[in-house]
């Protein structure tokens, strides 16, 4: 699959608290965005592939809407953070096998108007392990992480400003992003000062919940030279890689599925993480930035923090998460692209590592110039 | 793709009215007998491919209850009968990839016990369609699928026989299948007096619906041969094609999707409809038998009702899903393996085609002697 096919298109909506349509009318407007960035229409498109938690319309209804005759290709893919980055996965593995010319991936949502995932009003949708946690106070994603939160710090003896420094520096990027939800900055003194949701994670460790949608095109890497921007060729994808991050198959909260699908990940793509230009990393909460430094073998375990305080690599330039907006992985793979249209020559970008019910997924994409 | 992957195994459950027990232990069970089917044991999968619509486990889930360290695959679809062929579609393309080298696909559901696809006790699983259908009163499937029995029957100038003739058949054909939970014969007569479900659909016109579930093991077309069955060449495979029945694009209720994407699927794999020894067509209802016939190739549009009387092509010899249970399209794919095991070269296998959201998918599988 390496190299066979490359992201040519991206498209989103305005990130807001409340989109005030439906989850249809977003991914069609950042469909459509991403088709006129790739200087392409959606009669070009044959193939659909999103990935959601019945939260979102699904691929087929979008693929309907969209006028799409015959769609050779249609996912539809159940699952959070940890299937994100599976959308493209998937695209780029129909492209490459001809099943399909030219697929659009998109993640629509309205995480803070109407689906929050941090709530606790609603059963979840469709996770068995929630019964085996919830008796343990783990009904929502801060409790859950709380737990490798303070599994990670204790361990390699870390205070907060571990975690806080990914905080503070990710929403000094967001300050010149004007689609960031949240661009103004803070100090660590505001980090330590901020108010809990679950120790040892404050309100700055925790990622937004957000109104919007992200929508990229993928096509072959010949159709894509000629096409106006330069290609991002998926260069490496992998999912369902390894164990979910409280299953009965790993005792280390600190270490997650990414460290066994990495070395996959490498290998695949022919790169390592010493050739990576930038790093669009999955952070739902601020431990999964460290954490994924680690696994994904930008440094030894636990020795994260303090290469995230001297690289010069960009980490979630767009501000992730915690500041750009949440669209639940997908708009860092747009950021990952963004990137290496801007210059730089190999992005990663990933998803949710190793959580409850996923594992997790990531590409890692090269500039074709 | 074609020929590059082969179903190497087949397991089932029991089909029973209630289970007892959850969709992951069914899942479990067709799988650990599909495993051993294929001479293989649950370490030897590193893939996992299902399609469901709320109603039953995650993948992620089966992956981890089947202790997979690494799984290299994960694909979750949301979807009915008309994405039930997509997951042997997906393993396919993993392995043709070698994204993955031995994929399990599977179908787990309650659906006679727990949750019936044929109530109106709750609301459907986001399906956007059904808040324009349901004022109209499209609030089941047989209501649904009346309105396409109406159309065929009145358009074509053709009696209830017509469709009864495929009733009848088909638990004919189940009456020697030990599998079957239908397995009593019954006559015109019986199915012209058998009371109404929605004109023209009577009792004997609708699937059954079951609790249980089947398996399959899709491995690459060079280890198949080294495996004590013969393989089931995966020759052809689509999926998302055409538009959905009741979409804004097809005035015509009498043709579906796969009047579109079955060129696709012939020319995929290399064979037409005259080469076919066996066609498993999925039939939530009677009359889908009959428009399939005609959208796949097999005779002309109007002629399905002569053809099926005609043949003697065996058409869901286990007796489908109207009489050996209603495992949402994969005890089709399980039947065309069996009979290509059985002495047939080429087998047809289809989903549901063109129905609210969704739109279908189909193979065409070989044997490979």
């Amino acid at each position: 699959m390496r190299d066979r096919a490359a992201i040519v298109g991206v498209g989103y909506t305005p990130f807001t608290k409340d989109s005030g349509v439906s989850t249809l009318a977003l991914a069609l407007q950042a469909i459509s965005a991403a088709c006129a960035d790739a200087g392409l229409t959606v009669a070009d498109l044959d193939g659909v592939s999103t990935h959601r938690v019945g939260d979102s319309v699904q691929a087929a209804v979008v693929a309907q809407a969209l006028g799409m005759h015959d769609p050779r290709f249609v996912s539809d893919q159940f699952g959070g953070g940890s299937m994100s980055h599976t959308t493209v996965a998937q695209a780029a593995m129909a492209v490459a096998t001809g099943v399909a010319e030219t697929v659009v991936c998109w993640r629509a949502i309205n995480s803070r108007s109407e689906f929050r995932m941090g709530g606790t009003g609603r059963p979840p949708p469709d996770v068995v392990e929630f019964q085996y946690q919830v008796p343990y106070g783990y009904a929502t994603p801060p409790q859950q992480f709380a737990v490798m939160a303070r599994a990670y710090l204790e361990r390699f003896g870390l205070g907060r400003e571990a975690l806080g420094q990914v905080a503070v520096r990710q929403r000094q990027s967001a300050s010149t992003n004007e689609r960031a939800v949240m661009r103004t900055p803070f100090t660590m003194d505001d980090y330590l000062g901020a108010r809990w949701i679950v120790e040892p994670l404050c309100l700055l460790d925790c990622c937004l919940e957000t109104d919007g949608a992200v929508a990229l095109v993928v096509t072959s890497a010949e159709r894509a030279r000629d096409l106006p921007h330069v290609p991002a060729l998926v260069s490496g994808a992998v999912w369902g890689g390894g164990h979910t991050l409280f299953s009965n198959h790993r005792g280390d909260l600190t270490t997650t599925a990414a460290a066994d699908s990495s070395r996959r990940l490498w290998s695949m793509a022919g790169v390592g993480p010493d050739d990576v230009d930038v790093a669009c990393l999955y952070d739902a909460f601020t431990p999964l930035v460290l954490v994924q430094l680690e696994d994904y073998g930008f440094c030894g375990k636990g020795e994260a923090a303090g290469f995230y305080a001297d690289t010069s690599m960009p980490i979630n330039p767009h501000g992730g998460h915690l500041s750009e907006g949440y669209v639940h992985g997908l708009n860092h793979v747009a950021a990952a692209v963004g990137a290496l249209r801007a210059g730089a020559e190999v992005a990663l970008s990933t998803g949710q590592p190793g959580y409850v019910a996923g594992s997790t997924s990531a590409v890692v994409l090269k500039a074709d110039r």
